[in-house]
């Protein structure tokens, strides 16, 4: 999974029905310091999730299982809203071992 | 999935017959501001998208039941037309929680 | 799907009994101006292409697909031999809308 | 799989149910030298591991095998805790043949 | 599939147990002209390579068919020792039609 922020949202008309009754999201990628990683996604939300909120989301066959239709045309999926990262170092860990 | 915009189109005579009767578009990934991101992928049309439109588009397995082919070679596909874009933070999201 | 062209091909003697009968060609990714992008693959030929040809190939599970070989360790397989790319911008796009 | 470093974990309380009671690692990705690759993802632990520890995780459909749900949303998954990490080559690789 | 050396291995005591058995290889990706290309993987060997051998790796799904174990957490294989790489081109191809 990853850590995104919904940016916005996308609007098609015409569709594949599969995709009709979901808010298709603009999700940017972030790293754990809440930086922009590479390009935004369009993720299906399965949790209520609103512009601006940070959340989980899955890429690939486990989009389809969140969003309960595993033959559809899905492919990424909001499937839970960050409450909060806690994060143990802040900077790229150096070897401890 | 991921916004794109049709930037053509591959012609291939000899290629494997689960692709007869899909026009093969060469589109161009793009960011949430339609800046190009990545490289040209191809993908089959299923929603009768022209050149220069602005496209959702899925890959993967995902693109297969789009064209309702589930046991065939295509892995990207063309699902919906774009009529709008909204993004709510033109620039990458600054934390705010 | 990408556009490629071959550079070569790889020998493999002792190799997964499922890849025999197979070339194993090393294809070069190409953007649509055929300018290569990322790093070469490599992959099954399943339409009889040749060193230097223009071909359109396919990753992952639409790869075994394409060789009908579902269960075999295959992950990327040519797909057809690319006639013509009709590109009706050569740059970029730009916002139109 | 690849080798990665538990840098903390996201608290989500709402959430798709089938992540109930998963710890959410955030993992980054290190090469075999345990310098940072990439961006970190979000994986679910299936083997105990804590903070700070070396890990071998897994992506996408393997990942939901590790967690036995196959149809979850999981697309990441911590398999193994390294005791080890033995490279015989510090340097990338020059052709020896 | 993919190119690339064998760097080493990766020792795991605490591990998903469908792990057990294999060797767990570090693996360079290199390009046709055997360069690193991106960061190493963790794989699976099934054709009993060597450390430091040039071998042909495949990733996904197709891992898991080549180990016999499609219900397993392995996402990558090792399904070739590669003897020769034949690059008619030795440099990113020019167009020539």
């Amino acid at each position: 999974m990853q850590i995104g922020r919904i940016l916005g949202n996308v609007v098609a008309t015409r569709k594949d029905e599969r995709l009709t009754g979901y808010k298709l999201m603009i999700i940017q990628c972030l790293d754990e310091q809440k930086n922009p990683q590479g390009c935004p996604i369009i993720a299906v939300d399965t949790v209520g999730a609103g512009i601006g909120e940070l959340v989980l989301f899955t890429k690939g066959t486990s989009a389809r299982f969140a969003a309960n239709k595993t033959q559809s045309p899905i492919d990424a999926a909001i499937i839970g809203i960050i409450d909060n990262i806690d994060v143990y170092k802040e900077l790229p860990c150096k070897e401890q071992q």
